[in-house]
C-alpha cells in the first residue's frame, strides 16, 4: 500500500519549519532543495551521484519533457522515475513558466496557451488539463497547477488580472487532477510584488484545497529584499499544515532568508549551471575556478566541504580541466555544488530542531561575507 | 619498499600471453585494455568508473600535459597520480605520436622535434631527453621512448631511415632514463610494413635492453589484414619475457586478433570518443543511439552486459540523452563502451587460462557478425 501524501511539521524556529514530506516515492526532509532535471536528467550527473550529494527530490519540467521525448512516451516507458532512473520523489512544473521563457509565438487566452516548440517550431497548446495530464502520464509525485508566472515589473492593475487567470486556471488543474494516495498537487500564488495580491490569490488557493502551496512569480528581476518583503506577506496566508514552495530560488542566502521566512522547498538551476560555468559555491562565497589564481593552488575548493570533489582534487586540477573544456570539471564542480546546497539545507534543518537558527544565519552570512582564501 | 617492475608469464594458448604485470601502483592482468586519460582525465568518467568498468591501467599524453598544464606543474602537484585522483598504473606515451598528428610548424631533426602548439601557437621542443625529463615529472610507472611514429604509406627507404631515427632516439631515451623500481621504459618498434625493417627494430631495441617492447606505427591507414601481417613477423622477434603493447589500437576485433599474435597491452580513443558521438559498442556490433529506431525501444544496450548503463536505462532513455545533448549520454556511454572492452579482454583472459582460445575467437567473431537484433 502506497502510504498518503503529507507533510509533517517537526520543529519550529521562529518562522522557519523542520518538516518530513511523505510521498509515494520516499521521504522528504524539510526544509529541502531539489536539484533540475530539466529533461530528465539532472545535468553532468548520474541519479546515484544526485542521491550521493543529499538531495532527496528532484524537479522535472513538462514544457521540456512534452516536446522531447514527450509525456506519453515516458508512460509508455514505464513513467519518469524508471525512464531516468531515479527512484525517488519528483516534482514536475506546469509547463507554464517555460512556455512564457522559451517559446515561440506564445497565444494566451482564457483556455490556455498555445505555441511553438523552441526545438522545431512545432505546434503546442498547454491548459490546465493538458498540464495536468502531462504530469499524471509522467508520473510525477507532486504536480504542478498551470499558472501564468507573471512577468516583472507588473502593473497592479495587470498583476490582478493575470493572477486572477491562474486561479481560474488553478481551479480547473484540481477539476482535472487525479488524485492518488502519495501524489500531491500544489497550487501557485500569484500577485506579483502586491501584498494585497497575494493574499487574495492564497485565499483563493485554500479555498480549492491543494496539498501543497507554492509562491511563484519571483525570482524575476525583484530583488533580494523585495522578494523577502513579499513573502513576509504571503507565506503567513498559508496554511501551516501543508508544504510550502518557492519556485525557482535561489542563491544560498536567497535559502537562508526564505527558510526564515517559512518557505520548506527550492529549485534552481542555479548550481547545477553554475556547475557547469566553472562557479562553485564554497562556505567562503561563490569561486570561479576558471580564473589564473587557481592554476598552481593544492587547496580543496571547500576545505569543509566533504563531497569528492573536495577531498579528491585540488583547485588546481579543477582550473585544468575547466581550461581544458573537459566534462569531468562539469561533473566535478556540479556534484560540489549540490552537495553545498544539500549541506546548506541539513545545516539549516538541524538548527531549527536546535532553535538556534538566528546563529546559524549570521554564522552564514559572516563567513560568505569573508569571501574566498587566496593561494599562498 | 616498491616492488620491482615485472612481467610474469601464467598461461599460453597458441602465440597468446595471459600475464600479469607489476607496477608501482599495482598490478594488471594481460591482455589488458588501456583506456586514454588524454589530458588527464578519461573523458567523460570519474577515475572510480574507470576503475568500475574493470580497466586497471590508464594512458595519458605526454604532448598534451607539456602544453597544459605542463609538466612541472604536475610535478609541483604530487605527480600525475594525485593530480587526477587515479591511484592505479598509468602509462604516458612519449609525445611523438601527437606532435605529427596535431602541433603546428613542426622540424624534426635528429635532435628531436621543435613545433608550436596547437592551443595558442606557443614554440615547445621535444627531444628523447625532455620526453623522458617530461614522462619523469608525470610520475609515469610506464614511460615510452621518444620515437617517429613513420607515417603510411612510407616508401621502403623512408620507411628504413625513419625507423632507424627512431632507434637513435631509443637508445637515447634509455640513457636518459632514470630507472626506479616499479618503473618502466617501453621501447617502440617501427618499421612500417616492411619485415625485415620491424625485425631489424626489434633487434635493435633488444639490444639496447627494455623494460617493455611496443609495436607503433600501425593503425594508421594500413588495414586489419596489413596490421596482423605486421604483427605475424613482428611479435616472434620480442623477447618472451616482457610485456608487449601494440600502440593506438583499436577496435574489439582488432583486439582479438592481436590478442591471438601475443599482444599483452593496448590503447585507443574509440571506445572513449564513441561514447561521445552516441556510438556503443556490444556483444552484436555497434549501435548508433542517435538512430530513431531506438526512440520507443525498452531494451538495455546490451543485455548480456553488466554495466550500470545497461542495467539502468533503455535503449529509449539513451536515445533521448543523446538527442537532447545532455552530458550524462556521454557519461553512460563512455561507461558502457569501457566495460564492453574490459569484460572482452577478461573473456580473452579466461580463454587463454582455459586453453580455449580459438573457440572463444569464433563466438565473438558469430555473435559480431549476427548484428543488433532490432526492436520490436
Amino acid at each position: 500500500m502506497t502510504q498518503p501524501f503529507s507533510y509533517t511539521l517537526l520543529a519550529r524556529d521562529g518562522a522557519a519549519r523542520r518538516g518530513r514530506m511523505q510521498t509515494a516515492h520516499g521521504a522528504v526532509e524539510t526544509p529541502a532543495f531539489m536539484p533540475v532535471g530539466t529533461a530528465a536528467t539532472v545535468k553532468a550527473m548520474r541519479p546515484e551521484d544526485v542521491a550521493a550529494t543529499g538531495a532527496q527530490i528532484i524537479l522535472a519540467n513538462t514544457y521540456h519533457l512534452m516536446l522531447r521525448p514527450t509525456a506519453e512516451r515516458v508512460a509508455e516507458l514505464g513513467g519518469l522515475h524508471r525512464f531516468m532512473n531515479w527512484p525517488g520523489p519528483i516534482l514536475t512544473d506546469s509547463g507554464g513558466f517555460q512556455v512564457l521563457s522559451l517559446a515561440k509565438l506564445r497565444k494566451l487566452s482564457e483556455s490556455g496557451v498555445a505555441f511553438r516548440s523552441h526545438l522545431d517550431g512545432a505546434r503546442f497548446e498547454l491548459s490546465p488539463e493538458r498540464a495536468i495530464e502531462i504530469q499524471h502520464l509522467l508520473g510525477a509525485d507532486i504536480s504542478m497547477a498551470f499558472d501564468e508566472c507573471t512577468p516583472f515589473p507588473a502593473e497592479e492593475a495587470a498583476a490582478q488580472s493575470s493572477m486572477e487567470l491562474s486561479m481560474r486556471w488553478a481551479e480547473r488543474s484540481k477539476a482535472a487532477y487525479p488524485a492518488r494516495p502519495g501524489h500531491a498537487l500544489f497550487g501557485i500564488v500569484q500577485g506579483s510584488v502586491y501584498p494585497e495580491l497575494r493574499r487574495r490569490s492564497a485565499e483563493a488557493l485554500r479555498a480549492i484545497g491543494f496539498d501543497g502551496y507554492a509562491v511563484g512569480g519571483l525570482a524575476v528581476g525583484e530583488g533580494q529584499a523585495t522578494m523577502f518583503a513579499v513573502l513576509d506577506e504571503t507565506v503567513p496566508a498559508l496554511p501551516e499544515d501543508r508544504p510550502r514552495y518557492l519556485m525557482g530560488v535561489g542563491k544560498p542566502d536567497d535559502l537562508v532568508g526564505a527558510v526564515r521566512r517559512g518557505i520548506d522547498l527550492f529549485d534552481c538551476v542555479l548550481p547545477t549551471r553554475s556547475g557547469r560555468t566553472a562557479q562553485a559555491f564554497t562556505r567562503r562565497g561563490t569561486v570561479n575556478l576558471r580564473n589564473a589564481r587557481h592554476a598552481a593552488d593544492k587547496r580543496p575548493l571547500d576545505a569543509a566541504c566533504g563531497c569528492a570533489t573536495c577531498t579528491g582534487y585540488s583547485r588546481a586540477y579543477l582550473h585544468h580541466v575547466v581550461r581544458a573544456g573537459e566534462i569531468l570539471a562539469s561533473m566535478l564542480l556540479t556534484a560540489h555544488n549540490l552537495r553545498y546546497y544539500a549541506d546548506l539545507m541539513a545545516g539549516l534543518r538541524g538548527a531549527i530542531e536546535a532553535g538556534t537558527l538566528d546563529d546559524f544565519a549570521a554564522g552564514f552570512a559572516a563567513e560568505q561575507a569573508e569571501g574566498d582564501i587566496p593561494p599562498l
